[in-house]
């Protein structure tokens, strides 16, 4: 890795380039326009991402957790070649099932100008990835970087080192061409996502005075556009409340021949209570359970109208033939902004193919609620426990029953009128030509929260990512087109921001 | 093994007998009285035990498939010394999962006599057992028969060896005091029974016009009594009718985050289908299942009256603090002559500790039903179907239900007022000096029912263990009083038989 070619190759790629160095407005900073989506293979967009998807940076397999530190050092050496300053926050060690303690990789913190007069962005991305084999099914080497029809396929290229790089790139060009940058610019990069962000909270709390004191908005690039065409940009997530409901009987598992008929089975206790959960059109039953949620208002429905989104294409996406509704705004508005209660499954219970007539003795079932704003997680919590211990008592079974919530994340919400979502969308608008879709994700995405949450700053999660990208699958990709306009759109991002933000200011003033 | 010492030993062990043997009448016939059961650990009843015990006949597993067919070897060299005419019925092979073929051990078809004069007792028993290692958890060696206060243990003490060599010894004693058999006598032994009676079935059918033809009376002792102290005879099982309930929603397993909300859930259709099978009392739910359910008569009502058994001890044997009713009679009817509907479990869903967050794309409920006379397995079948697919219609899902009777065995039901039970109840009270419990099992035991349903012979099922020997468990017993009784009311039951039929046979002439 040579630092020096990192830092000098954006150049030989904004061909056509003009600009007045001494005035970089906004209306004549056209170079990111200019990037050649046609470039040659070799060019170093490409070669970066070629360079770090070949690093097999598997955080969740503890044998390839060298690879991630390394992949954390190459982190490092870009962000230190662009000129910042490079903290590596290291964490503590992780205990494995085994009892073993393996280190974690640490986090990146870095630094790059700070001028009071500029807002200071700061970005949160992860070079960890999710496994992956070849035998897994992948049709090209999962670590080697293959471009097919216009899409870049390999292990981390959209989730997450392909944006990071993007944002790299975008800094990279101001550099480069040796303009000013409009914003002091922080990195928050970290190796363990796909773990849990194991260690990553802590460093959070604790760098809350220091590393976030000064920053004014935190994006997140990790996440998909709703569709393959149209950018969007995110601005809340559900949160996920799981719960386990046990019913336990006598000592040991019984036998239904010798017994069926005389004990109250735990299983059929435990089917009554799930099955009071929610109803066949997937409305939850539990008393006072939508009472938090936030009503919507007319102008949140209206961002819903403008929204791309094909139901039939996502019928295919998911492998589904029917949805419980039959309009675009029910449906996003069902997996987005209401909650959901899922029926995961037992433990306890015969699971096997095949027959066993046993009556086990010790049930739990699972099952989750996402929720949304403002339902309050404790809240949740007692009318869940209220509710079943109500529905069991009416029962009369001699069985025991505990109910546990074992897991609680928050869901969270940004304000689509802070400033930065104005310039995100104002730089999509330049780089693509279009208004983005607002949206949401129906799944929790802790990191968002976490960070509104712990640093009380503006979060914007702002995706370069298409929906057929296939995070996690064994044909995971970034196409060259969001590849490429994604270092744009973030170069265009952060010059917007550093007018929206004096407008801002000016407004506040 | 010493076929002779084996033939010879019994006379050691009947001290003080006194028999007129020109007139073997029961009255006189009370040899079997006197057998001691203090008698010495080297004596043969235990000698032979002892033998039996130690071939690891389990049927189980194929690694001991050698040794079953040796075991089976062993109780026909028994039977010869006995003066029987032995058959071994080479059964084919057993497929295994892994495509693999092994042998199926014969089936022992066995003769002795053959006055037309006299009626015909065929005895089946089995000499196969269950796994048992050492380290399991068993406080002795399961092979070694060990006696600790009066309770012999080993794996097949009273399942089954233990029961089939107190028939033996019955027989053995006419031989040895050389006083005629009032009975012809036939045997049928497996050596799979644990494993599903492997290719049993298909023998009897073969045989029931040959070895069937002239058979009076079928005896079974492989069950226990109801009580530690009681003896008991058995006139009934259940039957059992597995159903599987298989919902398909999608082509894959879903996110809850991502889809919960907009789909209708496999898991939510299937919980509120096997909760539409139950109450909370265990009333099955079913429209019409308990049309077909013989009613209960006086005469049957009053068998229940005599019967010992105490609910507290039921409660701590299988580890329950509590019963849904609270009378003897009750407990005793819903265990064996109502039909009770049990939940097994669900394939296809997340069963393991811990959380996961899926929609399970398919997923297979699992239940039975214990069903009673006169309910028809095709009747059951056709109400099941047709209950559960209006339950589903109601939903209005678009998921896809399939329900499949899986397993279905015949309930079996005896007349106890057959010549056999009068007989059997006479021994009972001359050797045990009470009234046997008229009991019956709420478990499936299928021999039973497929020799009544294919001979359409009188089958009786004789125990002689106590309801504490642990069958299958890690405590595997016989008492030495109830092995040694067994001989005794055995050889009781074989004398009482041919005067019973007699006048039975006087009867209908």
């Amino acid at each position: 890795f040579d630092p020096k070619l990192s830092y000098m190759a954006p150049i030989s790629i904004f061909r056509g380039y003009y600009l007045k160095k001494s005035e970089p407005r906004i209306e004549t900073l056209s170079f990111c326009m200019t990037l050649d989506e046609d470039m040659n293979y070799d060019c170093l967009l490409l070669q970066n991402l070629h360079k770090w998807v070949a690093v097999e940076s598997d955080s969740v397999q503890p044998q390839t957790r060298q690879e991630v530190i390394r992949m954390i050092d190459i982190a490092a050496e870009n962000l230190q070649a662009l000129g910042a300053d490079v903290t590596l926050d290291n964490a503590s060690f992780q205990q494995l099932f085994d009892g073993q303690h393996i280190p974690l990789p640490p986090v990146i913190l870095a630094k790059l100008g700070k001028d009071p007069l500029k807002p200071t962005v700061c970005f949160y991305g992860h070079v960890d990835v999710m496994p992956a084999k070849r035998e897994d099914g992948w049709k090209t080497d999962p670590y080697t970087l293959t471009e097919i029809d216009g899409n870049l396929y390999g292990r981390g290229t959209t989730d997450n080192k392909g944006p990071i790089l993007a944002w790299i790139h975008a800094v990279t060009a101001f550099k480069a061409l040796s303009i000013d940058l409009p914003v002091n610019i922080k990195f928050i990069i970290e190796g363990m996502e796909e773990a849990g962000s194991i260690g990553l909270e802590e460093i959070i709390e604790r760098e809350n005075e220091r590393f976030f004191s000064d920053v004014d908005y935190i994006v997140i690039s990790d996440n998909l556009w709703l569709t393959t065409k149209k950018p969007a940009l995110t601005y809340g997530t559900r949160g996920n409340a799981c719960f386990s409901v046990e019913v336990e009987g006598g000592e040991k598992d019984l036998h239904s021949g010798g017994v069926g008929g005389i004990v109250h089975e735990p299983m059929s206790d435990l089917i009554a209570l799930l099955d009071s959960l929610v109803n066949a059109s997937g409305h939850i039953l539990i008393p006072g359970i939508y009472d938090d949620v936030a009503p919507l208002t007319e102008e949140e429905k209206k961002l819903y109208d403008t929204i791309e989104f094909d139901l039939q294409e996502h019928k295919v996406n998911i492998g589904v033939k029917n949805f419980i509704y039959n309009t675009k705004e029910d449906i996003l508005l069902h997996t987005w902004r209401f909650p959901s209660l899922s029926i995961h499954g037992i433990e306890g219970a015969f699971y096997e193919p095949g027959i066993k007539t046993v009556i086990p003795s010790r049930v739990i079932g699972k099952f989750s609620i996402r929720q949304v704003p403002h339902m309050n997680l404790s809240t949740v919590e007692r009318q869940v426990k209220e509710y079943l211990e109500d529905v069991f008592s009416k029962r009369n079974s001699t069985n025991k029953l505990r109910v546990s919530m074992k897991m609680g994340a928050m869901p969270w919400l940004a304000n689509i009128n802070e400033p930065q979502y104005k310039a995100a969308k104002k730089a999509i608008q330049r780089v693509f030509k279009k208004d983005p879709d607002m949206i949401r994700d129906g799944s929790t995405i802790p990191i968002a929260q976490i960070l509104q949450d712990k640093t009380k700053k503006s979060v914007m999660m702002f995706p370069i990512g298409a929906a057929d990208d296939g995070e996690h699958s064994q044909k995971e990709k970034i196409s060259r087109h969001n590849y490429i306009s994604g270092t744009k759109v973030f170069a265009s991002f952060l010059l917007e921001i550093s007018k929206v933000h004096k407008e801002s200011q000016g407004d506040s003033n």
